[in-house]
């Protein structure tokens, strides 16, 4: 089954961001037109397509997401990213050559039961993500279960991460401006120096988490990006800090927000100046179903190692299609020889992950 | 003399970065051709004039500086920018406006002793500065004293700041590039953050001045800009921070300097990265020289209110001119009716001051 | 049963610190006697007694915490703590008062199996604890099994909390020490300014758990005091921090140990000076044995309210008892009218949870 | 002239704190009395000596300040402090030792002008200090000049600092007292933590001087002392700093005091919680009145160095005498073979300062 890795590895040099999936589109389609199946557009960059086994049984959705993230790959492979500052580095190619080759088994004639339906979505890096929009398109119509999984760099491969319950947090976006007032670099007493205070209100920010939140609900508050003032010798007006969230429950989610506002807030004041929080909810917790993940474990189990991992805290927008329908969500191993965390311009997966994605999924509809 | 407002205003409309003032230079030097002198272009887009009296005496030069800033013009003048993100907010378009206005009043004949040579400087805001090139270009061949003035909103129109000796502080400017390891951003404990600790830097350099430098000695540490990350949800790698030091004496400056790498790099260790100081000095401290600055205050006296100045923290490269020649610098009054500080994108000067900046150089030479 | 309050109020008023308990063992030696009971003193201040049913069965042992802490009273209650400075603001006394009154309903003859053994022991409060010394001095020889059970203003009466597994947290004790150079309090520039920089120790070290410790790792890091210089305008050579870190796994013990020295030295280099961190690992995590829990937890159901809590994250020297022989520790609901946390200088208990301690303990033995 | 160390050495070792200097008293008393001279006490512990030329003249006061202060002493000196916790760090015994070097010089019939009267005052370490009381005692009454000195360790012996104008700081004292809500040390979130808060706002406040007050004006704030909590696993409710504010003008003070205030009340606010500033205005800046000094400056370079140094940042109750009478102040050299700063514990003086304090005195009266 060479071709998966044909697939990821043309799909890796194509990386495009959240719903502007379009040369991935563009593959994905074409892809599946060459194996004789007949897969539309759908929810702007996305792709399904259906079929049908001619047997009786449910219809089952696999879905893979598609965007990559905005990181300029220093992996150093020959497959590497040929879009500047835009890299897979989440394993989001790998998701849909799994997709792919599920695909070219079925045109193949592997026997299954029911209905099959392949949904390639956008933009699950981005909240609100594709997955509302999916299924506002319909995607879920006529559909039974649903299954996804997400290659796993923490895992060797051939384990599996698979339990039932929370599997993944709560993931939410916030911005903080700040609005203080600038002025010449020499004389700060006449200022409220915005690149300081939006410092503070990092530092400060740690006491969510360490003081705040009780220690046996997990929380996460991370800034990614911090932005202020627009050269070295004028104190700047204005800062901006944008960062995520993760929580398991909506009231840990509640009282985060709540003093992360009260702490920019009240920070800000620190300098008469003014500090405002715009926070975007993002994923809920994604929540496998208890029967659904018991019977694919059990197919799993047959020829993979199996855990119950700890919840992660990364959000994932599949949490949406499991509001809606039965199913899992797996962590498929993929540790390669050096081991780089996800998001990072160095990360890569173990292709021999790919084979047994495909399986995984096979497992689920295999007559 | 109302042209000297009209030039004052045509400048604003065409502020330009610092060795970028290409438009100003081609106005400046049509200027004074329609006066009837005979401008050359120098050091760039700097432009020269010597205009000689056909009397004996000493060679003197006087000196505007050329370029704006980069921000967002926010005074809703009529005249104000037409350069989006570029703004006169520091008055060097009343500068040039000045000398123009004395070109005028000597192509009007007004009597005069010896020769003067007019210079119009590019690049004051950013070291280090044009006065090097213009000095390098031989400005200052032939030139017995240089003179030269700022606008200063800190004063009403009819008061001048000029006192012998230390007239404005060292400016140098600097950078700290911090890295760290990134990560996904709900796994903080795989990674160095490199936004946390850029905050921390920015907080941590605050004891320079509070706890490390004497209190007699002035001082000044600035963070200008911040910036750190590309996304919400990543960790960031890498950050970055730019920003001024004032400081009166070459000890301070070295210990400024020196505890600024200290607190860096101890900074990053925190969380086992690393951070890096890049120090540029820039202009050294502003020394008047004390006879003609002695011989310009009787002069300004007999119509001006003249007050010896607290040394001022601000930069200025006029500073070179006055290491090779004798001379002097004063403030002009400019307040308007509601101040705003220099460099704030509101900032604003009441005209009238033009007229006395031409009368103060007049003073110089007059006959 | 009224004479369990009386128990209760009398120990109240005599609260000890660890390993000073010595009118309160008084108390609880003569109230045993005047029972008919013959009690004699272990491992110091320390108090054990047997009681033999005369009927077959194994030896249970009920164990009492006997100290109290460095609080000052504030509840306004009549029986109010006598002893400045020290109060029971954790429940101690009751867990005394419900020995005694096990101790009184056998001596009323009430039917039981096997032999019983009540163990009061002295200092829980404060690590290394009084259970290590109890155990030294044979307070488990012939013991079957071991029971306790902690007062819970968290719970209403009526409701107990006991789970198999994790129940408590490792509970460790820590020290840092910063050692600066002292000065003249106008003149920081010659110091390292042990105030100062035992301040950012305190807030650097809030980053342990909000970016170093895994989201799904509970841990605490609380420094409990602050003591630094000795006077307002001498600038300090000294300061000491003191604290508490709360863990469930020996890895994440380990990692904010590290850490924790790491932040400490490093953070104390920014001056050129010192802190070390001295840790002293406290309690381990309390694990309940999963077959008397669910055996206790049967019998509990007849008339209480049994919950599964969520570990609790304070320490609990009966760990070292449940290391040795199997039993169990339960949470025992006594929430008053107004709740204030434990530990806390208003801290009360609803008295009516007393009778249902001894009943809860009763419920082990029972025929 | 070997008495005065001597007398130095005899006081040294018996170090006593503000307003309690009784040992050092009858010293001085007695001393006074073997000259053959009628000391009184005033002010408490303080002494007053008058000595008349019986030639016409002005009355000349020459001040001495008795107390030590509250460090332990780390010299290793033969003659160290014999009380524990009390040290003579910053030179006051030799300060006495000089005026009773002058008192036994004037009984040997040294001839001079005038009266003399030579004044002890207690506690000058302490804001509101003793100078106040000694006013009010009448020590001025009748007096026409004030002179006094301070022992200076960053002088060598021979050098001798004095300028007319400001020559020490203000001196102000402050404490800052956090009420938080206390609690157990594994809950933080039910809690506000006053000590985390304490730290805070210690690191808040490096802001005032680093951002808040201009550059030219010269500020230090010092956090002598921090004290939170009372043991290591209680989450503690309250924390105190106390510390000392050093300013030259009304304006700066007014400001520092302004911004400490806020500071302390906003950063208790990040917690809900609440902070107070204790402010208590110290001795004023101590400005040297010209003529006096030109007089006296002159006799001195007869055969010392004399500079005039920068201020001080140091404050000295010796100002309010200044307030009420000409006079001035001078920084006697008395630098050891190894340096230590005053306040220090192993502060030392070089003792051959002391016969040419007396010298410097002598200067003013001499006929």
């Amino acid at each position: 089954m060479a071709s998966i890795i044909e697939f990821r590895r043309a799909l890796h040099q194509i990386p495009e961001l959240a719903f502007h999936e379009t040369q991935t589109q563009a593959y994905v389609l074409q892809t599946l037109r060459n194996m004789g199946w007949d897969p539309r557009p759908i929810a702007g960059t996305g792709v399904v397509v259906d079929i049908d086994s001619g047997r009786p049984g449910p219809t089952v959705m696999f879905r893979a997401d598609m965007d990559g993230l905005p990181l300029t790959e220093e992996t150093g492979l020959a497959f590497a990213s040929r879009h500047p500052g835009v890299m897979h580095a989440c394993g989001h190619d790998g998701h849909m050559a799994i997709l792919l080759g599920l695909a070219e088994r079925l045109a193949e004639g592997a026997p299954f039961q029911g209905r099959v339906r392949l949904a390639f979505q956008p933009a699950e890096e981005r909240p609100p993500g594709g997955a509302l929009q999916m299924i506002e398109a319909g995607v879920l119509d006529g559909v039974d279960e649903v299954y996804g999984l997400h290659l796993w760099a923490g895992f060797p491969v051939g384990t599996i991460g698979l339990r039932p319950g929370p599997m993944m947090a709560n993931a939410d976006e916030f911005r903080i401006v700040v609005t203080g007032r600038g002025g010449h670099g020499s004389q700060p007493e006449a200022t409220a120096d915005a690149v300081l205070l939006a410092s503070q209100i990092v530092v400060n920010l740690q006491t969510i988490v360490s003081r705040r939140v009780p220690a046996l609900e997990p929380a996460v508050v991370t800034c990614g990006t911090i932005q202020g003032g627009h050269t070295f010798n004028i104190i700047a007006e204005r800062a901006e800090i944008t960062g995520t969230v993760r929580t398991f429950s909506a009231e840990t989610q509640a009282l985060v927000r709540q003093e992360m506002a009260h702490i920019a807030r009240t920070t800000a004041l620190l300098y008469g100046a003014d500090a405002e929080l715009v926070y975007n909810p993002g994923y809920p917790a994604l929540i496998n179903a208890e029967e659904p993940t018991r019977r694919w474990q059990a197919r799993l189990r047959e020829w993979a190692t199996v855990v119950e991992p700890e919840p992660s805290m990364g959000g994932e927008d599949f949490a949406y299609y499991l509001h809606h329908r039965p199913g899992a969500f797996l962590f498929l191993g993929a540790r390669p020889d050096v081991e780089y965390p996800h998001h990072s311009p160095h990360f890569q997966i173990n292709e021999d992950a790919l084979a047994l994605g495909v399986e995984a999924f096979w497992n689920v509809i295999r007559a």
